[in-house]
């Protein structure tokens, strides 16, 4: 898909945006995107229940700081996709309506999207919708036993940076989430757009998917 | 100042947003205060030249995606500042009424600042300011000479992922802003709290400020 640029139809990416999101989560891939675009035909849709600002505050601790982001799709009226990315954070540990409606959205819109990228315990919300069952797929390692138990049908890989099973892509924790959109970009776009990207953000990539000294760290 | 929860006055962060900033010059730095704010007593403000959301998009590149992020404040209503960050993008290569008001913002704030730290070529907006002059500071190594040029009086560092002159903390591009923010938390609140947070978000730090992959790259 290198030269992307030159067709006619972007590469139509959305991410899915709920209370307590991790930032990092989201803006690690986001800044990977965005420096993408500058030279290869893709949209961007930032989807959430409403199109009020969704906070990254966490919903445990009403004293933390937190940055609010402006979606521009409801999940009722999103545009078509090929892409959907899923960041975790705190936000994916209560059970409330924003929270379902956004594993509503996911499996609703999963048969139409080529890729689905998850990152750090956004697979939890995945693994909720049923779309992960039998296959193999990687979280947050720190907040491993919580996430697993979401998913108990799911071969969870305890030792990835991150796993491909068929088109998803899911990630480890939160930084690691621009490693898998860095290897998802060289997937579609090549190793030399990839590195360029990185090389930009100064980032020293994660390239192999299976070495990751946060399963040591956390006994894994 | 670890234990710093335990005193009834919180340490008060603020950041400068314009049109163009880089999405993770700004939210790598504040996913780690984010985290502190779970355990320590710290205020944030996203300070801009007026409360509308304020958009990543780069201006040089009208079909690029971009993100847009609620300001809690205006830069002629901010609140009292302990911490003030800069981040950088291609927003600052602009010259517009916003730029310059960012910048005048810097030069009024900073007497009061117990600390300044800028991410990327966010130095190059306080180089503008004539604050850094005499001071080492360093910057994105691939804008390299755009950016030094801003600061002909200052002593630009080339090989350093950060350096700290001062109260002054200057970072490379874009990912060593997460890297100065880890450092500038174990100055202030110790070690152990610092790596819990880098350990938190699955990042592999770059610890040692003279430790420059980047530098050799960009054959600087």
């Amino acid at each position: 898909m290198s030269g992307n640029s030159a067709q006619t139809d972007p590469l139509r990416i959305g991410i899915v945006l709920f209370p307590g999101f991790e930032a990092l989560d989201a803006f690690g891939p986001l800044n990977c995107i965005n420096d993408l675009s500058w030279t290869e035909n893709v949209s961007l849709a930032l989807l959430s229940a409403t199109l009020e600002p969704v906070t990254t505050r966490s919903p445990f601790c009403p004293g933390a700081t937190g940055q609010s982001v402006v979606p521009t799709h409801t999940f009722t009226t999103p545009p078509p996709l090929d892409v959907l990315i899923v960041p975790g954070g705190q936000g994916t540990r209560v059970s409330s309506p924003l929270i379902e409606g956004t594993i509503a959205f996911i499996r609703d819109v999963y048969p139409q999207l080529k890729y689905l990228i998850t990152v750090c315990n956004g697979s939890g919300l995945v693994a909720r919708t049923g779309l992960l069952d039998g296959r193999r797929a990687t979280t947050n390692k720190k907040a491993w036993e919580e996430t697993t138990a979401l998913g108990p049908k799911v071969y969870w890989v305890p030792r990835a940076r991150w796993v491909t099973d068929g088109n998803i892509w899911s990630s480890s924790g939160v930084s690691a989430g621009i490693d898998v959109t860095l290897a998802w970009i060289e997937h579609l776009y090549g190793e030399g757009t990839a590195q360029g990207i990185a090389d930009g953000l100064e980032h020293t990539r994660h390239k192999d998917s299976a070495v990751d000294p946060f399963a040591d760290l956390y006994g894994l």
